[in-house]
């Protein structure tokens, strides 16, 4: 189906809000869906692509016709700003991307943009201007579909990336981020001028879909983020003895396999014991030599490791670490552990968490707290500048995919709460 | 090492057996690795292959010149036959195969040809002939390396195969197994021909490299063959739901991962309820989507289940068939179980394993009973003849790999133990 028609079908059911129209918000989602539609009616937007450019564009003449003054950095993070009444504030800055993963939804990172736009068209609407500048924010290149990593244009923004890394970063066809930058009309060289000044910045907010089914299930409109749960990826290897199925009895044996599966049962229930925001997945595991009649000697498997908070996060590592080595040495097999990534998990400061949660109070919105357990800009942002973010419920908790969907009143919802955060924090 | 060599290190502690002399039997045995042997010093001899056609040649030679009448069926299958005194009597059969897997050993099948053949040498220069005819037989393409399947040249003898069936078999070059019998001068239209009536054989006995572990840990040099587990493959497939492994709290998965671990772990625990003999393996395992970001929305598994006795493998099946349900069912995932392939066990007479037993005390061997897990030619006749096996000692286990290796005194004890059965079932 048609997703205007789909997002209309619950405008009669949408809540009253001033200066905030569902119509021109199911437009703005559908029309941007458009550029880089698939023949799935999926959307596939690459950074310095002719899609992701259409898209930027489109953008950026809302924003224009908003009287933002808009500007794009040397690599092509597009920002429109709301003076303040008091210029030399910090600005708040809200935001997301218009990038996509291929055959993705129309949804993840541009609801966040367009609501962002939605949401100072209404302060100008209403107020004018606030206290603070308000600056919307498009960053490039977030889900890393065509380069690998993500989170380019913030971490960028953040001074994460140096000259040297956007030469290494290849596409498939081997043109490195570095020329695709220079063909698209940016400046790889001047990376310092894309640097965004921590103290220029009040704080971060980031509307988005969960990707999850925690507000679906709990019948909550929006989503308060208590924190962005940093991945940690566990390599673990077991080293067996490759033997015949039928000839070796069963206490003979060196089982990788089966030592990877009791490995994996033992991870299951590790976050529980530790707190209700913590999630541990084997959803990778390879056995060689993988024969219905070899007993596996040597099996491969990948614990991805979050939480919220960064102690807790850990000791779970250290759990899983501990009982790979329990379970290896029961069994006679030999393990090696490698934590391949580990990235912080990133707080959201208790006022920004608070300020949300009275702008929900105010609108008598249904909400609830729950952590990301995705990355997102507000999560390389949030460790230089407070970073708050507002979930919508994901229609089937689907991402990723052309199913993704979240229904236009849960999308005005979001939009409501991030006007409404924003004149909290802007003012 | 040179394989001659490594066998004569153990020439000096060998038994003293009357006719069987452990020199012989090592130069036939490295003489017959030379044929198809690759740079890995493996073993590659495919039916249909020049060098399975050298190899038979060879062994050929070596029947005519013990006197044996020699004589070849229509698709190759290779038999020397040793009168008897009353040739009305069903003949005593023994032999193997000379085929072999990719970079095989030097062991699998030819030792069971060479002991054949050097045990009725040892009947004619002890006795002349026996009362029963003896017959060494060499199967073709018993490992089914060219054409998938295996066991060709027994199941051909035993009537199982038609010659729709060899229209259908092909190589990985598209050559069906009866093209290539034609260019090698065989006749696949006389299957009929090569058929063996099984009230024309009193039994087969088989010697085969054990190919586990348990001879050499039990420091037995000889096995007893008690039966020959039939595999049966269940495969499993567990549907659970795809989801963001950091958005999904624990509760709330569906993870066609964790099921199959569940699963893997009592699958493990389930032989041992059920006998001595009984084993149960997950070698095959595939995970989908398969990423380590990602709850698996499914996993196929596959469980070989063996056990010597009919009844106790198929209870096992019922019993892990029911584990698979019971885990399904905690876990809201669909489950789906297929029994692919269900060959019979196949028992050994108790008198057949007496006489090996008698045979065996009466030359004072260390010996013990036990199962092959894996099949083989006399698996086959198994189904209409009685048969028997001998197992020797794989060093380490090892098999099907250039590492195969059996020390000539377990070569030679092995054969020593063919020789007396023989005398006793044939007189």
């Amino acid at each position: 189906m048609n997703i205007k028609k789909r997002l209309l079908e619950t405008e009669p059911v949408c809540r009253d809000y001033l200066s905030l129209d569902p119509g021109i918000l199911a437009q703005r989602l559908s029309e941007m869906a458009e550029i880089g539609k698939t023949q799935n009616s999926g959307v596939t937007r690459f950074v310095y692509t002719d899609e992701e450019a259409e898209a930027k564009a489109l953008f950026r003449s809302w924003m224009e016709q908003a009287g933002l003054s808009v500007r794009e950095d040397e690599v092509g993070n597009l920002y429109g700003r709301l003076e303040g009444t008091n210029p030399d504030m910090p600005a708040v800055l809200t935001g997301s991307h218009l990038d996509t993963v291929p055959e993705g939804g129309a949804f993840d990172g541009a609801l966040g943009c367009i609501s962002s736009l939605m949401a100072v068209e209404a302060v100008i609407e209403q107020e004018g201007r606030l206290t603070h500048p308000v600056e919307v924010a498009v960053f490039i290149d977030e889900e890393g579909a065509r380069f690998g990593g993500g989170l380019l244009g913030s971490r960028i923004a953040m001074g994460e990336v140096t000259k040297e890394d956007l030469f290494q970063m290849k596409d498939d066809y081997d043109t490195t981020a570095a020329e695709a930058m220079k063909r698209s009309g940016y400046t790889p060289n001047k990376l310092n001028q894309c640097f965004l000044s921590p103290e220029t910045i009040e704080a971060f907010l980031e509307v988005h879909v969960e990707q999850g089914k925690q507000l679906e299930q709990a019948d909550s409109s929006v989503g308060i983020v208590n924190g962005i749960a940093g991945p940690s990826w566990l390599e673990i290897t077991l080293k067996g003895e490759t033997d015949h199925a039928g000839n070796t009895p069963m206490d003979m044996r060196r089982d990788a396999a089966a030592a990877a599966a009791e490995v994996m049962t033992a991870v299951e229930a590790v976050p529980d014991e530790i707190s209700s925001t913590a999630v541990a997945t084997v959803g990778k595991l390879t056995l060689s030599p993988n024969g219905s009649n070899v007993i596996a000697g040597r099996a491969d498997l990948i614990v991805d490791i979050r939480d919220i908070e960064e102690d807790t996060r850990d000791e779970m590592i250290r759990r899983i670490e501990q009982v790979v080595l329990d379970i290896a040495e029961k069994r006679n097999v030999e393990s090696e552990t490698l934590l391949q990534v580990r990235i912080p998990p990133v707080p959201v400061p208790q006022w920004l968490q608070h300020r949300m949660e009275t702008a929900a109070k105010t609108l008598e919105l249904p909400y609830q707290y729950l952590p990301s357990g995705a990355g997102h800009d507000a999560m390389i942002l949030g460790r230089y500048i407070p970073s708050g973010m507002i979930f919508v419920p994901s229609v089937e908790g689907r991402s990723h995919s052309p199913e993704e969907f979240t229904e236009l009143k849960d999308c005005l919802d979001g939009t409501a709460l991030l006007l409404e955060t924003l004149k909290i924090a802007g003012n």
